[in-house]
């Protein structure tokens, strides 16, 4: 009897029988990824994936953490540029610019993408990368959801930290592909997602080294290098990872040339899109917002086979930061 | 003595008792490169340094293989120029294109680096990324070097292959970030240097992601999106690794940002510059030099405690190429 409770107790915190997967209902969803996942890591099936090949990608903003009412990295450009102005209020040259440092979001958002990128670049410049990502932690701690009340890192998906570490212990390698500011979201990506700085693939400003007082230093210099967003998806994982993923999460029509790249290579694949279906829980929009715009990608998922992840139906529970 | 005999048997094969440098000399350069190492992995010690911020970088041109009389990937320019102006010779618009496509280096190497570029510009655009791997791979494969008559490959140094087998065993990551172009360089990086696709990093063109027939295809346009070298390398392993590297190996002045900024951080720091002395050997230049010219880091080598790997007196054998 006492040798049977004890290999009982063997079973039961044995890997092999917890859930990896606690925060997804046993839905089809569910299902079909932990389905994926067993094809490509049983050395016997013919859809076996050797290691080095097994590269999932995600992009960030609503995908692995909330975007609503806005990106988050706005309301930190916001907050940066607010501060800036304090200092120096030469630096609001537009009325978008304006808006934005009286946190007036509505008027801050009229400019369209373009107004938007001028807020960023005039609020993320002018420091060392070094500055920045201390600025960027700061932040981070101190601030608030405007509705949720969370810290913003307290918004991440539960369900989506458990998928990213099931990957990464069937021997995937996880990286975020997003359109946030590479710098940005490397401030929180390894204690948030356990993603280190160089599994990070987003939009940058230009990078310039210097040496001041006899110190390198890399400053952050206005403008827009690189978009990481629609085409610019394939582009960046071409230059940084070089291989083609297998395995892509996102959520929007921004991610619609990552999901149609990676699912149409050779091997088993899996493109997932994260449909934002919780008014109550979380945020319910697609074809109309704004922000995180999905529309395209959601008529096509089905014939692409990409999974649309229901967050009201597949989801247990939705915020890391929320027990 | 059977006994002895054995256990001195497994002390011989030991990875312990190995020498993991066997091509270098027992010189100063190969004891300082191996304290480093020992300083950094000792966990007993002040000075270790965690797996992952062992971060090590290297130049590829003259320093993992050789780059005389000119950069290889330039000798693969012109001949993939001249095929291209076979089939089209309008694509020859100014002197240094048609100088090049004839085959002459020299005419070719006349318009300075703005020439080189726009050799490299034209013979490397207008074909997918797929499609220009297997092109470079064919003609490794099939070009020898004009004085040497080995392949390209064959002209990696041994020592430095051993170097990166060493920091590799010992828990460091190695990079290659060097001028080449990245998608050059990958397409043998992994047989050549065990490095993966994803840790080089290089000169970029313009990538853009396009569906062809239904099929999504990543092509090269004309235009130079990055420059990796100089006060680029740092830039470019910001945007790449986020993190400062403690290992750098170079062997030019554009290698001297990276050199400075890696070996300026908090915590033990190697910078080593592989100096071309050998003229029986390899190749004996330096400051005249028009290809890999090392001026300022070799003047400044000794006060920033930089080593400088002296190829004729540290390295027993030269070429992986040539036993």
């Amino acid at each position: 009897m006492r040798l049977m409770t004890f290999l009982f107790a063997i079973l039961v915190a044995s890997p092999v029988f917890a859930d990896p997967l606690p925060s997804w209902n046993d839905t089809a969803s569910k299902a079909r990824i932990v389905a994926f996942v067993e094809d490509v890591t049983d050395p016997a099936a013919e859809t076996f994936v050797p290691e080095e090949a097994r590269i999932a990608v995600f992009d960030n903003d609503g995908t692995l953490w909330s975007e609503q009412p806005v990106y988050f990295q706005f309301l930190y450009a916001i907050d940066r540029l607010r501060e800036k102005a304090e200092a120096d209020p030469s630096i609001l040259t537009s009325d978008v610019l304006r808006a934005a440092a009286a946190g007036d979001i509505r008027g801050a958002m009229a400019g369209g993408n373009e107004g938007l990128l001028d807020i960023v670049n005039v609020s993320h410049s002018g420091l060392s990368v070094d500055a920045f990502d201390t600025d960027v932690r700061a932040w981070l701690a101190a601030a608030r959801h405007p509705t949720s009340g969370l810290p913003y890192t307290g918004m991440t998906y539960q369900p989506m930290l458990e998928l990213l570490s099931y990957l990464r212990d069937e021997g995937f390698t996880t990286y975020i592909v997003s359109g946030g500011g590479v710098h940005f979201m490397r401030a929180f990506a390894a204690d948030a997602y356990t993603i280190p700085p160089w599994q990070v693939i987003g939009s940058a400003g230009h990078t310039r080294y210097d040496v001041v007082n006899g110190e390198p230093i890399l400053m952050k210099d206005p403008g827009i290098a690189f978009i990481d967003d629609g085409p610019g998806k394939p582009a960046g994982i071409d230059a940084k990872i070089g291989v083609r993923p297998i395995f892509v999460g996102g959520n929007s029509d921004g991610d619609f040339q990552m999901l149609e790249w990676a699912t149409s290579g050779a091997g088993p694949r899996f493109g997932m899109i994260v449909h934002h279906t919780d008014a109550d829980r979380e945020f319910a929009y697609d074809r109309q917002s704004a922000v995180g715009r999905l529309d395209r990608a959601l008529d096509e998922a089905e014939a692409r086979d990409w999974l649309v992840v229901d967050m009201a139906r597949d989801w247990s529970r939705v915020w890391s930061g929320q027990p």
